[in-house]
């Protein structure tokens, strides 16, 4: 596809997805909605393949290359959740996948990359820039290059989660005010504005970005794209983007998206939340919608849907977070 | 209901639950299946309302009382699943409930039942039978005792979970092989056992505890209730119950089924196994037929569906078991 992504093109990803993506559950419990001040129901993609929503984007993409005519299989970099999404949907397509790691990636995020039946290309961080070292692979092998965001069928893919959220909230009668979706690059969201518009149309969107990492919600204020500089640490490793994407602002902008923005301390309290009161394991940047919810920053006191995208967080980590309880 | 459940029983129990339960969903994960040598689908009620299948028994039981004309309302004793079940079905029904815990039961935990709208009525743990005292209250106030696991109506509604296996598993074309179900007094593996019989006829049925309190397993094998004595100390806080039900036996001994054991180990090592592959915080008690499975316990290398019951877990000890891996 090599035009901007429409709702249409998330209905047909939905059926490429049908009964080979996970339709997760939509979760609530009353402490979280009694926390908020408003209903509050979590779209649960922990519970996705490869533990977050990248798989719907990965697959969505792959699924329209054909394995005979693509020998040289795709290529993608990254170190977290795009590459395992990548990986499991070319093992399930039958596709060669390499993805561009860096050498010092932890070696769980390696491993967990190879089980899928991925290639993992090291790279040196510190002298390597890791688009161009993928690019280079993809021209060389004669191989595909997944971005992680901005690609039309990725996005598609993504936005199917708004086509869920729309009928699992018409299937129990809930009329959701808001809805609010982590955002690094803006797949996710731009996805989710495209999927939920013609079903959900008065419905308001929000991003959500880690303190300091609110390029989304500058470039929303500004019309205009924003890089933010001087970021501060953050806990939230699978948010740390600088801009948002070519195709995706310029989808969030036509929608009427707006941008908000946590804390790391926040981000926790939710990791926090979801444990004790959903069951359900959330990675720091998979929570940062929920933490929003409950730290009343959106609008409103009707019902709100919040995306918890993705659980793959390291055991110490989420040890030490959740005991810090 | 003053006689054995029947299928029909789970079926009408079904529709009483429809849009009132969380119909949890059968996730999966291709590390687990590969390490059990066996598909593995886990059936995950730590999603469900409370934490735990408790509530389903709960509801299905309390859906038949008249608020009106039971103005005592109802009385159940534990400290764990089923208080939380009872009390959050009494508050959704506008049932009045009073839950007997032990006065030195962990303060987060009388909160909670707090919480769900129960009155907690203290006892001494060394001087009182939590029983009697629960039947004592029940006779004052015209109450209603809603026993934990040997009444028809809560094990019907724990039997829907047996149903939604069939269906789920069916949408999915998985024809599984065997369904593993953790025991305490048998009153979840009784209902499945309901549940499936009429839609799953040839599936072998396990009934799993933890190693020392297997007093089903024992029982199945005699033929006869066996009472366990000499418990050594067990992680599975749910799931320390010394002999089976006199209602749910008979029926795990009609429908064939067989008794299983792990131990704590092997119990805390599913916990980390359903944190890494699933995402979903599973307790003790809730991952011993997951443990059972990924140790290889029940025979065939068909698919295997595993139920995980449940994930009220303190966070202090959850975290303890999940930094251990």
């Amino acid at each position: 596809m090599d035009r901007d992504p429409t709702p249409d093109d998330v209905a047909d990803a939905a059926e490429r997805l049908d009964g080979v993506a996970v339709r997760t559950p939509l979760i609530e419990a009353p402490a979280l909605s009694s926390r908020a001040g408003r209903r509050i129901l979590v779209k649960a993609e922990p519970l996705q393949h490869t533990g977050s929503f990248k798989f719907r984007g990965a697959y969505n993409r792959l699924s329209r290359l054909d394995p005979a005519t693509t020998p040289g299989g795709v290529v993608a970099y990254s170190s977290g959740n795009h590459a395992q999404g990548v990986a499991y949907a070319a093992q399930m397509l039958g596709l060669r996948a390499a993805i561009v790691m860096p050498a010092d990636a932890p070696a769980a995020k390696t491993r967990r990359t190879r089980a899928l039946g991925a290639e993992v290309v090291p790279y040196d961080r510190a002298t390597g820039d890791r688009a161009a070292i993928a690019e280079a692979l993809a021209a060389e092998r004669g191989a595909v290059l997944v971005p992680p965001f901005d690609d039309p069928d990725v996005i598609a893919g993504q936005g199917t989660i708004g086509l869920e959220i729309a009928a699992q909230c018409a299937r129990t009668g809930v009329r959701p005010e808001a809805v609010l979706v982590p955002c690094s690059g803006g797949g996710l969201s731009a996805g989710i504005a495209l999927g939920l518009a013609p079903r959900l149309p008065g419905v308001a969107l929000y991003t959500v970005e880690p303190r300091g990492w609110d390029d989304t919600a500058r470039s929303l204020e500004a019309g205009r794209t924003v890089t933010v500089e001087d970021n501060p640490p953050s806990i939230c490793d699978a948010l740390l983007v600088r801009r948002p994407g070519e195709l995706t602002l310029p989808i969030l902008v036509a929608h009427g998206v707006r941008g908000l923005a946590v804390s790391d301390a926040e981000a926790e309290d939710a990791m926090r939340a979801a444990f004790a009161e959903l069951k359900l394991v959330v990675e720091p940047g998979g929570a940062v919608a929920l933490a929003a919810a409950l730290a009343g920053l959106a609008p409103g006191s009707g019902p709100a849907v919040v995306v918890a995208s993705g659980g793959n967080v390291d055991a110490a980590r989420y040890a030490e977070v959740i005991a810090a309880s």
